[in-house]
């Protein structure tokens, strides 16, 4: 199997060229729900170098929308969703590490998907597709780590849903993982997450082009209603801090009227938004309704929905009892919807376990999605440089 | 006018009898946009007596989906939506209280709004009723009362978008208010309340029955479709704490199939809900969608999100400088829509002012919705009881 050095990524200036994202197939794989689902894709991006002793695997796990496309620039000019974090002299340092990332089960970006087809009916699988967990992406990934010759990884490493994937590896694969960071993540999806992924799956159902549950919803973007823009929007606002939200929006407006106000629901039964809060929301909503699949978001958000690892182990000390790797674990002060009570708990659990845990609260303002924005970077980079820097040189 | 005392709300045991929704009529109002809205009706509800001096009446301010018919039971044998609060010997005692509730301007239980038929085109209004503000709310509730003869109300009190219309009220008629009571409310919607508000109007507009907006949407809720369902499925989330959820829900499933999960988005693309947090949110917004009107919902929460004191009189202090009333504040440790900050701001204003003001933040674990649920009246008739007590003595 191909696990030669990719060096198309940077040029010699240490700056990007272009990178590709590349596929891998499999047979299939048997769900934890017993279905059986095969051929397999996976899409996958690697920077950086493997070692000749093959000890320097950094994978990196994306959140509820991401890709494989994490860093440089892809064949249509576009940088990586955590390109900030990951190259020559970042927080995940190319020149050291081998880094890896790959879209996961039933995204829509070249892993096998909603939108793929369904080999059983020739038509793209749509809302048919099977429900996945976290647990079926994450096996799904040590295939494709497996296949590329890795036996045991530096590191995994993820926000969100990728902090879920980042916790399930190292309790999954003990012996293949060396350490992991777990950031704005939990271990158990609260009631309230699930009340809010519920209603997001909700808004899709009831928009215009509904596609029938029965599948062959024809796959791809363009046919989506705005019902995903809707879920979209919903998500947004649970990323966000309230002051972020003030300091960003406040209650500013972009259209005025009588007396400062429109007083008009606007063109369209309100498209546009007279507030600019509703104006950043609205354009999250259609842009990602341009990029995402309906019935990707559906999947996925199901399978966040169905993570819990108190559950599945009975209790999380159970859970964590066979973890061999380093953990670090991320929160951040202002992220209301996996606050920092909830990495406390996995912290909790792991120190009970007599496990090698490191903790940090980032006293941050941007909500949830502080690991992605930029202003985020500098500490977060700081604190995962030092951690990988220091599991690289241990045992 | 009619004043004459209004007795058949309860029977001689203390216990209500049927009460019955009665009807005003006005040429009209010109509105806070400029726009004339007319003919007007107000549907209002009274329990207990009018004194002879006319002096004990108290006006109760309903939220985003009351009504008029706030205690006993109505001709459907429906109780009021505050019937915990209101009644002989409650909190507000309608043996000392001649107590007053009406639907606000813009509703869909008998006020004039977006059902009610257009006298320029022989159908109902829609989506084309004029945009309305809280202040507008007011200045109609402010004709109704002096319809029924009353000069000068002895309280005002309401919670949520209710607190608003209390605070205007002493704002805006600072000689026709003895005092206010505020309840988990603010002077001034967050960017996260438009935010979910504006979220909460998409979901309506992307629904399959969409109303041209152009008007004419036939009125009455059975035309409404499933964004309406979504709509007040995110306002509930909002409504409750996260540690109510966990209690009441937690991660408890109704339906179980492979090893605990059903694995299914289940019939219809998902309708029922497999956890029991999904289970009541769905009870939610399909019941609301049986027993609102979107046009209203849309325009209602549209005032809600143009309500700033700040901006409307330069400052809060400003705002504040000619109320009269007592006030009393009151917010809940656990509403995270309108939280203590919000409730402190206003408390902040009328101190510098010196204003005579009281602030009471209870320790309560049901959110915003902590004044309307019966666990929380205890504390909350204790309370108002005290300061109605207080305020019908005094001055």
């Amino acid at each position: 199997m191909p696990t030669a050095p990719i060096k198309e990524y940077a040029d010699s200036d240490g700056r990007y060229g272009r990178v590709q994202t590349r596929f891998v197939e499999f047979d299939g794989i048997t769900l934890e729900s017993g279905i059986y689902l095969g051929p397999l894709t996976v899409a996958y991006e690697t920077y950086g170098e493997l070692s000749p002793a093959k000890d320097n695997a950094v994978l990196i796990l994306h959140a509820l929308s991401g890709d494989a496309h994490a860093a440089g620039i892809d064949e249509k000019g576009r940088l990586g969703w955590w390109d900030a974090m990951i190259g020559p002299g970042k927080g995940i340092d190319t020149d050291k590490y081998f880094v890896i990332c790959s879209n996961c089960l039933a995204g829509c970006k070249g892993t096998t998907g909603p939108p793929s087809i369904n080999p059983a009916t020739g038509k793209p699988y749509g809302r048919s597709f099977p429900l996945v967990t976290i647990g079926d992406m994450v096996n799904v990934q040590a295939m494709l780590v497996e296949r590329l010759g890795i036996e045991k990884l530096l590191c995994v490493i993820g926000g969100s849903m990728g902090g879920m994937k980042a916790l399930d590896w190292a309790v999954r694969y003990p012996d293949r993982v060396r350490s992991s960071v777990v950031i704005a993540a939990t271990a158990r999806l609260s009631p309230q997450g699930i009340a809010f992924d519920w209603v997001g799956r909700n808004a899709i159902y009831s928009d215009p082009v509904r596609v029938e549950p029965a599948g062959d919803s024809g796959g791809g973007a363009e046919r989506a209603g705005r019902g995903l823009a809707v879920a979209r929007m919903i998500g947004h606002i649970t990323y966000l801090s309230e002051e972020t939200m003030e300091a960003k929006f406040g209650r500013k407006r972009r259209l005025t009227d009588v007396n400062g106000y429109r007083y008009s629901l606007g063109e369209n039964g309100g498209g546009g938004g007279e507030f600019e809060v509703e104006s950043y929301l609205e354009h999250q909503g259609s842009s990602f309704m341009q990029r995402f699949d309906e019935d990707s978001y559906i999947i996925i958000t199901k399978a966040i929905d169905y993570f819990d690892m108190e559950w599945s182990y009975g209790t999380l000390s159970a859970a964590f009892r066979n973890i061999l790797a380093k953990m670090l674990v991320i929160s951040f002060s202002s992220d209301w919807l996996y606050p920092t009570s909830m990495s406390l708990a996995i912290v909790r659990a792991l120190q009970a376990e007599k496990k090698d845990v490191s903790f940090v609260e980032l006293d941050l303002p941007y909500g949830h999605d502080s690991f992605l924005v930029n202003a985020g970077m500098p500490p977060l980079t700081r604190i995962i440089r030092g951690f990988l820097g220091r599991v690289s040189e241990g045992d």
